[in-house]
């Protein structure tokens, strides 16, 4: 809304795929280059890794504080994984939408198709690497699970991309060319906008009779 | 094919509008950055306009060669218009898209949809100025059509916008931001890759067991 009056409301764009996948320095590089999109951070009950940052990397709560949020309806889907909730805020993404601000956010496989149902209009990316075995690599030189969470997080892995039909597109984040992936996701956020149905009927008479 | 075995075969996409919209000078700009992408050539009965050049321009045909090439199914879609015939020739189409380069053409609304109808999987680009009154402008600084042409091509102008929502983008042409358009276009191209549905079950296999 704030910079044409064609845009109207803001998109919501759910970027999603199995652990070790890409997601955080792909979402990363592309709020560096597009500083008016808008991220929304998801909640957990897990502790902090190392240099993760509250209310940046995640909101940090309570076992009790998320389930009092939860009974509200204050999310728009939650998980639990490994014993810790996780969760993606509601309030902020719907407020950031009605402002004419697109919105980003990273859930898991199943919190991306749990935000299509509250949210048929936003586009789902789904990303894999270009090899399936970098994602043990990358999980391995991460350093923050074990063997067996790896091992958990690889058959996932292979359940979350039987779901990938669900999805509005697939991104393939090759390991040769980051930049290429994030180039691709960003034509993906300018070209939503231009899809046929994101035009109501009064914007198309107001173009004809102009 | 030849860069990427991810990619498959090429995809077409068909640019189309009102006349003024400012087709020409779009896909033209497009090409220039993007030197792999394919441009269908139109043929026509119409004599050359000044400048137009044979076979980048259109290929000027008899009505006899036309009607020859046309009993035989060598056109995509055809058309009449002034007396003229139009078509878009199908085999440079056909075997651009199966050599797996991508194919871009800008027929008018009636021929981009019958275009579609033999292409389901085109992408199919509806282009607009920001006001419609730019066509009657621009329509006039061309300086080839009669007042009476371009009070025909405005009627007509109305009857295309009515057929924009079978189309899959609508770009708006902004007068003071050709640049933007452009921008629109690639980013249209790129993202239209990785739609879901142009990854076949055996892409995504590939990349589960690799």
């Amino acid at each position: 809304m704030k910079e044409n009056a064609l845009r109207g409301p803001g998109l919501l764009f759910v970027v999603s795929g199995p652990s070790g996948a890409g997601k955080d320095t792909l979402v990363d590089a592309l709020r560096a280059r597009m500083p008016r999109l808008r991220y929304s951070v998801s909640a957990t009950t897990r502790p902090p890794r190392p240099g993760e940052i509250e209310g940046l990397s995640y909101y940090f709560l309570t076992p009790q504080s998320f389930q009092e949020i939860e009974a509200q309806g204050g999310f728009l889907e939650t998980k639990t994984y490994n014993g810790n909730l996780y969760g993606t805020p509601r309030s902020y993404v719907e407020q950031n939408l009605i402002e004419g601000y697109d919105v980003i956010m990273k859930p898991d496989v199943d919190g991306a198709l749990a935000v299509q149902r509250a949210f048929p209009q936003a586009a789902l990316i789904f990303l894999l690497p270009d090899k399936f075995s970098y994602l043990q690599e990358r999980l391995t030189a991460r350093r923050t699970e074990s063997n067996e969470e790896i091992a958990a997080r690889l058959a996932i892995a292979h359940e979350e991309i039987a779901q990938a039909r669900a999805f509005d597109y697939l991104v393939i984040n090759e390991q040769s060319n980051f930049p290429g992936a994030v180039d691709d996701l960003e034509a993906i956020l300018r070209a939503e906008r231009h899809r046929i149905h994101r035009y109501d009927d009064s914007t198309l008479k107001r173009l004809e009779h102009s």
